[in-house]
């Protein structure tokens, strides 16, 4: 049986990557190897053994293809209207609060935030099967 | 305090994609949600709450384009060279055994997976830092 650790994307900037994952969803910075050519920079939250790896390839400024197929990582929230109230008082990146149902069956509350390199993450409200 | 709790990728062929989760990582399909123009599935292993969402939009047939953003979902598992060797026996896409140091120092041992649809898995040997 493998076990989900980590799920890695590609940043230009490591410090504004770090600033805002911390500020947006309170991870912290768990690891960092540097390399000669590239950093690696592992951010994690209190309750999940599952870290973001984010890839710093020194020297590069060209922004990343984030192409059509990966989609994005998703993180629940205590208070969905909370935090996203003080997302847009922080100035940083939404879009709209949504009530996502199948038909008339709720699935679930969320937005999506916008990472500094595009990526997408998505906030959920605590609750059914979003634990 | 944000929690993370999946990851999502496209891909074009729910049955293949499902397959080869369950056989390359012993993955479960723990949820699924069909809507009009796209399902939604999800995939846990035993040990962290963690799951992989698989979307499918009905009807798209042309390859999604993975860019060069998103890296790779990372697992680990008991033994490396005993997964490997059944990857490889049951034809499942892999590259090379890596042991990879900084300098002198190991970082860890692991090989990349190719999943139906392209992405990326890197397949790590517990230890260390990566549990």
């Amino acid at each position: 049986m493998a076990k989900l650790v980590h799920s890695m994307i590609r940043v230009l900037d490591e410090a504004r990557s770090v600033a805002y994952y911390e500020k947006a969803f309170g991870l912290r910075v768990v690891d960092r190897v540097a390399f000669p050519d590239f950093t690696l920079v592992y951010m994690a939250g209190d309750e999940v053994g599952f870290e973001l790896e984010l890839t710093i390839n020194h020297g590069r400024t060209e922004p990343y293809a984030l192409g059509d197929g990966y989609g994005h990582l998703a993180v629940v929230v205590d208070d969905l209207d909370a935090e996203y109230a003080r997302f847009t008082a922080e100035g940083l990146t939404v879009g709209k609060l949504v009530d996502f149902k199948n038909g008339d069956v709720p699935v679930g509350r969320f937005f999506f935030a916008t990472d500094p390199d595009g990526y997408k993450i998505e906030v959920i409200q605590k609750g059914g099967r979003f634990m």
